[in-house]
Formats: structure tokens, sequence, C-alpha cells
């Protein structure tokens, strides 16, 4: 019998884990069946069982792929570009969909609720890094904000389709200026 | 047969309104069944049946009477206290956790994100009101954040369980300041 070789292995599960993404954004998590998901990403059941044994290992799994970037910096240029990729994230992949899902998951289930968890605290530790020499309680009130309006933004273009960066990349920059 | 007043009729529908807010936050739509709804509104099935058609029907009301009210005034204090009151609501009546599951539920369904749509329109133009004498265009942009700023601070709730509303108080002062 031929070894089937790991990055075929990671290949097929990816597979798997893109088709369930795009239909967990348009379906919702309990709106996506089995059926769905073998027609969708082309593999039996039985293929996709070697690799998740239920929907819920499946959406922890996407849930751990789904980390952002921030910038490199906080000008309001680089903000304005992180804001873009968030919009594009959106309208082409329909990111911002899938995240008001993992949000209401992580709502009622507490294991899928420290993930998201521990997902929000490594990106309000990158932007407190990201504003050295403040008083460590003014960079982490600012951080905590920073998140939940990106977060914000994101909500809003899962539910209004399209929404202008622009008013978020003015109101970021303002938290993020020195009092 | 005796007449069952209006009053009568409106408080059975509440009744069932609220058993049902409280299952939706805490077990979401799809993992609340009409035998939970039937156990914890106390009413019948038919009962219930002759209030609201189908699930959609009571996620609908629901959403419409899940509205924000906003402070009277942007100061610092009163901002502090209206998250206090998103704060309260979150802890002893889980409305963070409803508000989760009615994003990810109107992020797939047109008619619901028609209702939320409508609903966030509301909320910017009260706070543009809370705005006098700026240009329009500021206005409506802080608006925008303002919101989405607050959503993003229910999402935290109905994620982390408790946040601190201090960061968030802060940085909303900040968003209003004149420029």
């Amino acid at each position: 019998m031929p070894k089937v070789s790991q990055q075929h292995l990671d290949a097929r599960r990816q597979q798997i884990l893109d088709a369930a993404r795009s239909l967990f954004a348009t379906q919702g998590f309990a709106g996506t069946s089995t059926t769905d998901l073998v027609e969708a990403s082309g593999m039996s059941n039985g293929a996709i069982y070697r690799y998740f044994k239920s929907k819920n290992d499946l959406i922890v799994a996407i849930c751990d792929q789904t980390t952002s970037d921030l910038p490199d910096d906080l000008s309001e240029r680089s903000l304005r570009s992180f804001l873009e990729v968030i919009r594009s994230a959106a309208l082409e992949r329909d990111h911002a969909r899938l995240i008001a899902q993992i949000y209401a998951e992580a709502a009622i289930s507490a294991p899928l609720a420290a993930i998201v968890q521990r997902q929000v605290d490594e990106l309000r530790a990158a932007v407190v890094d990201l504003l050295p020499g403040r008083e460590p309680v003014e960079a982490e009130a600012t951080a905590e904000a920073f998140v939940a309006l990106c977060q914000g933004y994101t909500q809003q273009l899962a539910v209004r389709g399209d929404v202008d960066p622009a008013p978020y990349a003015a109101a970021l920059a303002r938290l993020v200026q020195e009092r």
C-alpha cells in the first residue's frame, strides 16, 4: 500500500476546512449538514470523518485558524490598510459572517469561548506591543477598545454587507493617540 | 364564552417571548426546541402557535424588542452609566449572548438583517442627535464608530462573561470629543 504523504493529508484536511468555512459563513453551523459538507468538499463522509470526528471538531479547527494579523504600526495609513484587509476578507471570503457564527457559538459553548478568549487576549497583547512607552494600564485600556472596535467593524460588515472603513480608521487613530 | 382581554393576550405573548429570549441566549436558536419552549413558558404547543407560527416569527419578534436606550448626553459620566446598563443586562439577563445569536442569524438571513440594519441606523441617528453643531459628515463618522464600539463591548461580554466598562467609557469619551 503506498504511503500517503503528510503534505497530502494536510491538503485534504484543509480542503475540508475551506468547504466547511464557506458553508458555515453562509448557512450557519446548525444549518450545515454532513451532506452539504460532502458535496462542497468533494470528499466522502468516511474521509471527512477520518479528519474530524464531529461538527464541533470542525468548528474548533476553523476557529483556531481564524486569527487576525495586526498592522506593523498604528499610523492612520497603516490602520486604513488593516481595515481594508478586514473589509476584503468580508466581501471576498465571507469572513465577517463566519466570525458572527463563531461568536454566537462561543457565547453558548465554554470550550469555544476559551479559544476565542485566548485569541482576543493575544490580539490585545499585540496591540499593547504597538504602543510602546505608555503606562501599562493606559496601553491595555487602549488595546481593549481597539480590538473591540475592529470586531465591531467586522460585526457591521457581517450584517450590512459593505461598510466604509474610513470612520473606523479615524476612530482607531484617535484611540491610539497619546493622551 | 368569556372575552379575553387584549391585556391578557399581550401578557401571554410576552410570557412566550421572555421564555424564548432566555432559551435562545443560552442554547442558541438552533439548539432550542418547541419542547424547550413549552416547558420554559408553561404554555402548550397550540397556545404558542396561536401567537407565533414559526421559530422564525419568534426570532423576529425578539429582535424587534431588542432596542438599546442611549444616554441623554455624552459626558463621560453618562457614558459610564450607559455601559453599566449594557453590562448589567449581560450579567443579569444574558442580553449580550442573545445579541450574539441575533447577529449570527442576521448574517445568514436577509429579513433579519434588514431589522438589525434598521435598528443600527436608528442608533446611529440618535448618536448624531447627541452631537449638535458638528459637521454632518464628522457627526455621522463618529456615530458609526460609537455604535460599533458599544456593540464590540456587547460581543466581548457575550464571550468573556464580564468585562470592565472603564476602557470603553474612556474610548467613547475620546471618540465624541470635538476635533
